[in-house]
């Protein structure tokens, strides 16, 4: 999101007379505001604010929503352990982000970062590239962005297969992660993060992957130990990568990642299509209907896992 | 091809017993030993030799192949007009094209070159791109590589239509391209160069593109009034545009091409995937299987259109 703080949740004029709106702009406003609020939408995903304003005793929400796929800044003990609902973006993010990444495999296997390279210095130097379809790739994570993701590869004709937590039609369970690795052209990462992932993708498992291969993590910074990758990409242990999400947003000017060789960086955007805070805008009406109501809220998060359970 | 010369043909090895291989390296070269041979197989494809040095008069080729999908180059009276049968590479650059141009209409609709470029200046800067699912794409060249574009985008959701010479199932005829031009998002040249197809992409073609329009050329440079495409960039009549292909290749170093804004240039690359030599080698040997045994030749070019006809 950046540095600024972000913009204010668009379509919420249409809660007029529904609901009383509180608006928090930052940590001390969130804190006094917090205990007279019956729901909070936290607009501002990557902020800690929420965990720090948290009431102790008394009053608190029944309901937080998340404008985000991931949930892993909530997931402090105090929200965990209440009775609190959590709920998330789930499906918003699907398809920006399954085309995202196909944008990623055919930049790196057709060369572009160099082509654009050569031609700001005006080079014309024919080059092969690489055939796509044919190709393999695992993608790790196995919630509606990782099933959207491995339906988009299919699409361009690249043999893949989803990794989750558990074994189950269609997906490999752990015991096959590295066996995958080991054969993937392409590894993408696009999965929650929880204690059992953080720090999942480190110098072993570059270690494992083909020298031919390239990693793509749009999932959370954290699952990616930064400075092993960066190791492997110099050790040419891997033959490229593209990180859209890193342990500390927004990037430091002085972080090794920028140019580290064949890694391409960019700042938290995959699944920001035009129109996206719009979606998240009316996501979020549509579940406080539901709320206001008194009916079951969908997308709800299991807080004991740290993501919604699906198929 | 670039400046240097190509490499030369791989697995000609195969010939040896079959056939006596004379290699041309010049025009000069060229010139001797045409009259001796029977068959041509022409590899530099963008090379002029081949009608500097076609005999007036007396033994010529019964028949040339060319390594590549255009045959523009071969378009010369005394070839044309001659019982020479003339072949082409159709079929071995479909699906390396198509997932060329699926690379560029992702890389533009996700921004990537300004992302590139961010991440040169370690600027961190998030921005909404795209979303390609649903939007519309105009294909125009009706051939294989046409089909091929055209299966790949709608592979990303794209709604394509694709435009060649004559309208039929399936394919819109020359009458609806303007209208098709005004709705698409995509505009993708893919056509033969003919005298009808010579300058098709002139001032007022890009004038009834959308300014949200980008333009990708992976056909022929000349299909393409250059410096009608620079005006229209830099007066931002469409949103930006990809070559592959130019009037002259290769781009020269002072080319207005190379700076052009929104403009990405690439040196010809398209259809070049590791191990298209070898491919284009052994389709040439299975066609020289057929001569060889009297057989009819397949890829056969109708030199009145100048491609080779198909469905």
């Amino acid at each position: 999101m950046g540095a600024a703080p972000p913009a204010p949740p668009p379509r919420l004029g249409n809660l007029t007379g529904r609901a009383r709106l509180l608006h928090a702009a930052d940590a001390a406003e969130l804190r006094a505001r917090l205990p007279e609020a019956d729901v909070l939408l936290v607009w501002d995903f990557l902020s800690d604010a929420v965990r720090d304003a948290w009431p102790g005793e008394g009053p608190r929400p029944r309901w937080v929503h998340t404008a985000s796929a991931g949930v892993d800044r909530l997931m402090f003990p105090e929200l965990v352990d209440s009775d609190t609902v959590l709920t998330n973006a789930r499906g918003v993010f699907d398809q920006p982000i399954a085309e995202y990444v196909a944008a990623l495999v055919l930049a790196m296997g057709k060369d572009l970062p160099r082509t654009l390279a050569l031609q700001a210095s005006r080079e014309w130097r024919h080059r092969e590239s690489q055939r796509i379809a044919g190709t393999r790739a695992c993608v790790i994570g196995s919630g509606p962005i990782g099933h959207a993701i491995t339906a988009q590869l299919a699409a361009l004709g690249i043999t893949t297969a989803l990794v989750g937590r558990r074994a189950r039609d269609g997906v490999h369970g752990p015991a096959d992660l590295d066996r995958l690795l080991a054969r993937a052209d392409w590894v993408v990462c696009a999965a929650p993060l929880t204690e059992d992932t953080r720090g999942m993708f480190d110098a072993r498992r570059f270690g494992v992957m083909q020298p031919s291969a390239r990693f793509i993590n749009v999932g959370r910074g954290q699952l990616v130990v930064e400075s092993d990758l960066v190791d492997a990409l110099h050790k040419r242990w891997i033959a490229g990568a593209a990180l859209d999400v890193f342990e500390h947003e927004p990037l430091a000017a002085d972080s090794p990642l920028w140019t580290a060789p064949g890694l391409l960086v960019s700042p938290h955007m995959s699944g920001d299509t035009v129109g996206w805070r719009d979606e998240l805008g009316l996501q979020f009406l549509e579940l406080y209907g539901l709320w206001e109501s008194g009916r079951e809220l969908t997308n709800v998060v299991d807080k004991k896992r740290g993501y919604v359970p699906g198929n």
